[in-house]
């Protein structure tokens, strides 16, 4: 299974771009921590200084994560909210490897070798040297504080740019940064726990109908025409073979992960347009387990659909495609087998999925096929400290409540200065998010009138 | 110009071996910030555990630097003398491509293809897997708080490996660390302004004696018959010629760098056999500046037979050999061309050398030639934060008042846990050498008697 920290959704449509400036691009140099190749990239960064201030004034860094950064900006509202209180100019910086900041262009996933630059190390040193060029070349931007700030993956890279840059950065905003979300720092089933609560608390009987529903797929599957009817059932695009049920079984999955992270209380547009609480929308079709195989399948079809056909427009759902854009996924499943080892599970009694063990000799030989590596599940805890990291200051992290990521992330203060905000009745980072604020500032892309309205 | 941080000398008799353990050697991964290789290489560590305590002890961490860890631990007495005070294990971690560390073996100084896992990153993940080992491995070490410990470049590694893994030291001693060596965090004369201070004091006229003595070379070696007289002036083992004479006055410089170095308040056996405060002695020859220069240079001879001499064995002197022991010469060189760009200069006011600006250009030049590779001079700033480290803690920076790094050293308490402390009259980390400590704990290699006093 792969549940990436992954981004939600881009805004669809640009209407206009109120201040932020053109997308720069700064040269960075590909390794730093080696001096055989004195290669560079392109990366990409935003700046938008309208209430920028040289007199007082900060500087709020996102450190991007796995995605294009134009659409984290668009995502991100909170830098926004916060930016005229701080006159602060905002800096939006891709992670290399995302969006256009490829370091060999087409070729950049083609091989481990080319690939090899692909570390969060690297990223923060991007960062770092990033920080120190706008210094450099932005007068009055100098002595300015900077404050990191990230969600999810980003989240992560906030808190650990302060940790090990914080020369560069007074402070990080770690918005759902599952940063103990590795080894045995947190019981690999949290996760799946927190989705299943959702659930659980979003309607009767919502998450034991899901529970029953992995057997009912099963002994559908049996048989050809059980095949044949649940493909009818599901609304499937292609028709379903025995080969595909497990992965069948995964799609279902990561949609209740899908909703369990963006169950946010308005309506929203993500990747499918979606009610407020869509969960509760969701739980409306799963309100009693005790039914036949046939009737839980086609309520667990009504509960599917309300995720991938809200507008009503889609014809047939396709099992390939979840809730994911094509964001970064090639690059996120290479981190997710070097450095990103998270350890996930289930046992179908505290969770309302099928029971999987973590395994992480499976997931090095994939890792392996897929991309010539293996995965070195202790290094980002020998990096980054793991629970003991009481000695670091000036870092937030804030978890929504409903959200699964949290049970991997920080949710209790450490120190003064290490500071645990919870958001009860909040998913994924929906702090950063600030629906609102981004009503009147969008991050657009070229061709758009850039500058238009500065 | 080369000045490396060098260590000073190995034990030339090693008589027993009271304590310490075997070397060890831990495999480590050659390269802990990429995962196209998988390659590792032996890490050689010495552990020491007589004055070990399970319960209330220890573990005193030496981050080796640019050579041999055998010699370091038997010029590192301050380990042993706190041992028992601290119910500590001792450790000397080798730094890689040092010593026996090498990961290519003959290869590993070939070319920068083979060079290019030698930097100050890797050797601190070094250390931090090499910990993980020892607390995963050792019964009783696990909870042991760890303090690294080291001098010169190794002492600027204990500040690193404090700054960078908090999580893994409580706290370091970094002695005699010209952290700030770097870019223009401290003015590039103050180096050789230190050396110049230590003989200036140390005898009437006696710097400026040597300040005279650059003139008076240049104007003997303008003739052949000049040449001839300075070659047998001087003692030197092969006739110089109009070429040598730059490398002559560098080789001179470089005696006196290492003088001050090493002026230590007693008799010492290093390199060459010392006396108490070498300096007092040097200066005895170089009472009068106003001479002419054949009666100067003749001085500046008694001078350094001195240094090269003091035993009356030596036939000749040999410009082609300092104060150095090979020891880590090669590696130290790739280093000083790509992360640890130190510039130095001097302007012959106020110091007694001849003027010299800081040419990076040149230098980046000759790395180019010698390695293939360029120096970064700001990437250690960016990495370890220059002057800006006071969310640290728990560093104290040692320095000698006599030891020319103390200039690019902390000098002064920056918070109430970075506290810096000075030795008057000291020189180069006298306070780790302890040298009546080392008598009765020698480190010594095979095939000596291991644990024969166990």
């Amino acid at each position: 299974m792969e549940w990436f920290l992954r981004p939600l959704s881009p805004f669809r449509v640009v209407l206009h771009n109120i201040f932020i400036q053109e997308p720069r691009t700064g040269s960075g140099m590909l390794d730093h921590f080696g001096f055989n190749t004195v290669k560079t990239f392109n990366q990409r960064y935003l700046v938008a200084d309208k209430y920028w201030k040289k007199n007082g004034g900060s500087i709020l860094f996102y450190t991007g994560n796995e995605g294009d950064i134009i659409w984290f900006c668009n995502n991100t509202g909170f830098m926004w909210d916060v930016a005229e209180e701080l006159k602060a100019m905002l800096v939006f910086a891709e992670h290399r490897y995302y969006g256009e900041s490829l370091p060999f262009g087409d070729n950049s996933f083609k091989d481990s070798r080319h690939l090899n630059f692909l570390t969060s190390e690297q990223a923060l040193a991007d960062f770092a040297e990033l920080i120190k060029h706008l210094k450099r070349t932005i007068p009055g931007a100098e002595n300015q504080p900077v404050i990191a700030i990230g969600g999810s993956y980003g989240g992560m890279l906030a808190a650990w740019f302060r940790m090990k840059y914080p020369h560069m950065a007074v402070g990080a905003l770690a918005a759902s940064a599952p940063i103990w979300q590795f080894e045995d720092l947190v019981p690999c089933g949290v996760f799946m726990k927190i989705v299943t609560t959702d659930f659980r608390k979003s309607g009767p009987h919502c998450s034991e109908s899901i529970r029953r529903s992995w057997d009912a797929i099963n002994r559908l599957s049996n048989t050809g025409s059980g095949l044949q009817w649940l493909t009818g059932a599901l609304h499937l695009c292609s028709p379903l073979t025995s080969q595909d049920i497990q992965h069948l079984k995964d799609w279902i999955s990561e949609t209740w992960v899908n909703l369990a992270m963006v169950d946010y209380p308005y309506a929203s547009n993500f990747l499918q347009p979606l009610p407020a609480w869509p969960i509760k929308v969701v739980c409306q079709y799963l309100k009693n387990p005790n039914v036949s195989d046939s009737l839980l399948l086609q309520n667990i079809f009504q509960a599917l659909n309300v995720y991938y056909n809200y507008s009503g427009q889609v014809k047939c759902l396709n099992i390939s495609e979840t809730a994911t854009s094509s964001l970064g996924t090639l690059g996120w499943s290479y981190q997710a087998c070097t450095e990103v080892v998270m350890p996930f599970c289930t046992n179908g009694v505290d969770d309302m999925f099928e029971p999987h063990s973590w395994n992480l000799k499976e997931l090095s030989d994939e890792c392996f096929e897929q991309w010539g590596v293996r995965p070195r599940p202790s290094w980002i805890t020998t990096m980054y400290g793991g629970k003991n990291i009481s000695s670091h200051t000036n870092i937030v992290f804030s978890n929504g409540e409903l959200d699964p990521w949290s049970g991997g992330g920080v949710t209790k203060d450490i120190t003064d200065t290490l500071v645990a905000v919870t958001i009860s009745e909040g998913a994924h980072h929906l702090d950063l998010r600030c629906q609102e604020c981004l009503r009147s500032h969008v991050c657009a892309v070229s061709p758009l009138p850039w500058k238009s309205d500065i």
